[in-house]
């Protein structure tokens, strides 16, 4: 890792966590905030290197290409952080318009009403058509 | 945090990390995504009580409202949880229109050009007038 920081100084200017991780925030451009995920050195490489969004997979503990089962891949648009580049912010192109494995435009579609999480956007597609091989 | 849990089963229903914490994404109406901030149990419970913002400052370790010192508060219109329940997103107003403490309406300024992270945002007002006494 400290090699990629030697030979990428924007990599190092970012803060990762003690994981080697940065939250990641995927938003396309009608402004909705479709997904949230995590990046190491690596998948940020790889995104910029590619121009599509690579993430890390915490629960399979390896790089995942969004998109790679569904092929609702996101094409990046432009990279920000935060002030205290601990966060990035991606704008994407959200292949297929569907960025939730629910089927949804956007992984955020559970709204809090009172005291109970109300599913607010309606699924798009099928999950097992976008998963069905 | 188990009497919390109890009490609200929407808040128990949310994924807490090891910490007891969740990320927040705040955003504004014409879609801006202004900051990123990690809420506990309690900030969210004073939260949704309040109808302001309140994160849990990692790094005061203590509960944080959001425009204590600066003014610029975050008034709250939804919060939605994301397909894993893992992350948090928030409708927000921002009260004088400055999230960051740069003085910028979004702490999400700085965007990788090449290999150079650029402040692409101008500040809105100088920090010394923010955070004059």
């Amino acid at each position: 890792m400290a090699d990629l920081d030697h030979a990428q100084p924007w990599l190092a200017a970012l803060k990762w966590d003690a994981d080697g991780m940065i939250p990641a925030i995927a938003q396309t451009a009608d402004g909705a905030v479709v997904m949230f995920a995590w990046m190491n050195r690596q998948s940020l490489m790889e995104t910029v290197k590619g121009g599509y969004a690579v993430y890390w997979s915490r629960s399979r503990q390896r790089l995942w290409k969004k998109g790679e089962e569904s092929g609702h891949e996101q094409k990046v648009l432009s990279i920000r952080t935060d002030c205290d580049g601990d966060v990035l912010l991606l704008a994407i192109e959200q292949i297929g318009g569907i960025a939730c494995h629910t089927g949804r435009k956007s992984c955020f579609f559970n709204e809090l009403h009172g005291e109970h999480w109300v599913a607010a956007e309606p699924v798009l597609k099928n999950p097992e058509d976008i998963y069905a091989k």
